[in-house]
């Protein structure tokens, strides 16, 4: 049973204010609730279509899931969850960061790709959509669970003090193919409509861009997570050369 | 205006067996429609909810878009497009096959990854999403105006006939960094959830994967459209080194 008050704030979570206000948010699906569990997040409730799901989970029936879920489509599982407190990630050699992406969608697939390749460590100018958005938890397939985002409304200041190159992603910019892409260095993605912010375009050591094989004839950019899967990719392939992996 | 009959029509043509019995489909956005315009196909009606947008477009207001949207959220322009005769795309040293990828998100991604790297035709299997399901269309911003979806109901035996290697992605495979990737070859990508078809699976010359960093501890599994993002700029970086784009 899910009382009308529980129904209530779990539809107000879809909302960052009452997620801050409540200190929770909801993640949905097998896999997600699962790889949530297993990372040993906290939860504030549990509510599953299936028996056996979980020890401490409600169940519910459809009727009631389509009720409480955040999406079109129900999942089996929903879970409420509360927000952690930020861990303190070691520092690494690489930095990502997100310079006001919107898309929930595309900020959840960046944390997978970050999970993918090993970055703990996501950094978000304050205007890039909030992590516990029920969209990003879904698209982050689970990863969200270990990679951490830290907003930082100064991203300038804050990247500055990395006292690393900082490559910003830029469709003029030198070919990814043609530039030594360091590890040991800060990277930077806009988002597609409004690219990187000035302040930040100040600091760069360099633009660096995919080029376009049809040279403009074409799609005019890319997706911002599909490019940064590409500069990712470019980025740990030579260190995965040496690694042996057959 | 737009009569009770045309909205009626609009809204079937979300579904598949509308768009096939009409030959009609629905594009949204203003990127998307001016490609779609730019490329010179065939529109049935335009909406706009601007003044001079297109001097054949119907003016409407906001709420009347919202009749007629296929989305939550309506765009300032809609159009009703001709599906075009499928054209004939002169044969190219690479191919790209898709193996039953049911997320329109992720086929529209790849449409436009394809038109990036400079690929005009996509294979796709019978089980995968039709190419005119708005959220591809939106998803590949236009790039479906240049980059044609050939549906093969007999995968296999149509990627047997191009008698080239054939490579499928897979996360079990050899690694990408590790393994020459021939331009002139077939790469065959499946979706998340089931993976390559079994009958797919035995045509591989070679099953590639993109190495994971955390060695299975972090996600298990990357969106196929950022998997297919990685591929294509592994298999084209060669080509690109050689261009000089700076």
């Amino acid at each position: 049973m899910v009382s009308k008050s529980q129904q209530k704030q779990i539809l107000q979570l879809k909302q960052k204010k009452y997620r801050q206000k409540f200190g929770l948010f909801v993640a949905e699906g097998t896999k997600v609730v699962e790889e949530l569990l297993a990372s040993n997040w906290k939860y504030n409730s549990l509510f599953s279509q299936k028996d056996h799901f979980h020890p401490q989970a409600i169940p519910v029936d459809l009727k009631t899931m389509k009720q409480i879920t955040h999406f079109k489509t129900p999942s089996p599982f929903l879970g409420v969850f509360e927000i952690p407190e930020p861990p303190i990630v070691p520092p690494s050699p690489i930095t990502l960061a997100v310079d006001g992406i919107g898309d929930p969608g595309n900020l959840g697939t960046i944390l997978r790709l970050c999970d993918w390749f090993g970055v703990d460590e996501l950094i978000c100018s304050a205007e890039t959509v909030d992590c516990f958005n029920p969209k990003v938890v879904q698209a982050s397939m689970g990863s969200i669970a270990r990679v951490s985002c830290r907003y930082e409304t100064n991203l300038a200041s804050c990247l500055t003090a990395l006292e690393k190159p900082i490559f910003g992603a830029d469709g003029t910019g030198k070919s990814l193919y043609q530039t030594q892409l360091p590890i040991a260095a800060t990277y930077v993605f806009g988002s597609e409509s409004h690219g990187l912010s000035k302040v930040v375009n100040g600091l760069l050591e360099a633009k660096i861009a995919i080029p376009n094989l049809r040279s403009g004839q074409g799609a005019e950019s890319l997706n911002v997570a599909t490019a940064t899967a590409i500069f990712l990719s470019e980025i740990f392939r030579g260190a995965q050369s040496f690694k042996g992996d057959d």
